[in-house]
């Protein structure tokens, strides 16, 4: 029997790295895209920074194309995305607003639209929400704007006639913090317990595509942890 | 007394009009931000078509300067959007997607930021929702997404420190079918008695700015049309 096939949007950051690894070491085929290679992937699909969002699209379409030919996966997960804080006043608000959209909605839905034409019947995609943005986020507002539309498009994915293709589960996982290298860098003094390991989170993907503990279709999946055990809270 | 004075988003589309109409009916001053002129407005800014959002903000924010150097208004209603359908599978998903965003984020993230500058303490920001984001919209992702993320700036914007003048109401009316000409035009069998009338509309915006019937700061104001009569549902 081939191996299990997965793209990873967003291969080549910490967890992107992680899934990659993860799904390897079980013996999946692996497909990074990403901005630059990693080199633990079976194949990538290299981004380069485009002029709109369409003509990123067409770039990394033709790219899969050519990867995959006939061939179908059995999952997409995309974590690519990105953070950058500020309210409504702030002078960089239309800017980071701007970085937030590119970084987060372009990439969660030219996945969906890879989803739409190389997922498998019954595979799965997942997309990178966010908890904070399931409430109102004054001190980071574009942030909040991408994710609630990534919210916005794990459910209507999740309906009837959305163009994915039939049994498919998407879902949206909703960290609060990631444990990352990056992360711990920029807040060493956090409270690392509260954060969500990688390794947690790669687990709980390779899972639905087991169909083990597979939640709902079109769920919101925030992770809350505290004191290094994390709950799954499903909305 | 100088006469209130209120900044209209959109300010030649149907609903826009029927604002100025209105609220120049009732001694105000108002000033119109759109691709065209309103005759009818006291002043207009005029967009052109920009490269990208942070070069519109600029264009915006300097033409608004010169129009109001120091002075302050009572209302900055944004009403600006547009709708395009499509589910993840079509072949203008991404466009489209990206024209949703031009037209209703970049307006209404503009909007908040005139609003952060330009607005009085107490004053009112209106922003164009809309009722089918409260769930999945397959049919039309690109357009729920935009309208997910105008909620979400709503939110934030109602929490403290968004950026926003003490006191100030923000609030995003969601409608389920506006009675435009358009619509009439494009949909002209549709049931007209469950459209909202741009008057009815009007004059929620006018009582709001009047201190009558203000909702709580954030609201997502359903407006649920049905033989004629416009039940307001809060969330």
């Amino acid at each position: 029997m081939a191996a299990p096939k997965a793209l990873v949007y967003g291969g080549k950051g910490a967890l992107g790295s992680t899934l990659i690894s993860f799904f390897k070491a079980r013996n999946w085929w692996v497909a990074s895209i990403d901005l630059f290679a990693n080199d633990e992937a079976n194949a990538n699909v290299i981004l380069e920074n485009s002029e709109s969002w369409s003509s990123q699209e067409e770039a990394i379409c033709g790219k899969v194309a050519t990867l995959l030919g006939d061939e179908k996966v059995d999952a997409i997960l995309c974590v690519a995305g990105g953070w950058a804080g500020g309210n409504a006043a702030s002078k960089d608000f239309i800017h980071n607003a701007d970085l937030m959209w590119k970084q987060s909605v372009w990439s969660s839905s030219i996945a969906a639209e890879l989803a739409c034409h190389y997922l498998k019947p019954g595979g799965v995609l997942t997309l990178p929400g966010a908890q904070a943005a399931l409430s109102g986020t004054p001190g980071m507002v574009g942030y909040g704007m991408a994710k609630a539309a990534v919210h916005q498009l794990t459910k209507s994915l999740a309906q009837p006639k959305s163009g994915l293709p039939d049994g498919a589960l998407v879902a949206a996982t909703l960290p609060i913090t990631i444990d990352t290298p990056m992360n711990r860098k920029f807040m060493p003094k956090a409270d690392h317990l509260s954060w969500t390991p990688m390794e947690m989170i790669a687990q709980l993907l390779f899972d639905w595509t087991q169909g083990v503990n597979r939640p709902p279709n079109g769920s919101l999946v925030q992770l809350i942890t505290k004191e290094g055990k994390t709950d799954i809270v499903i909305s």
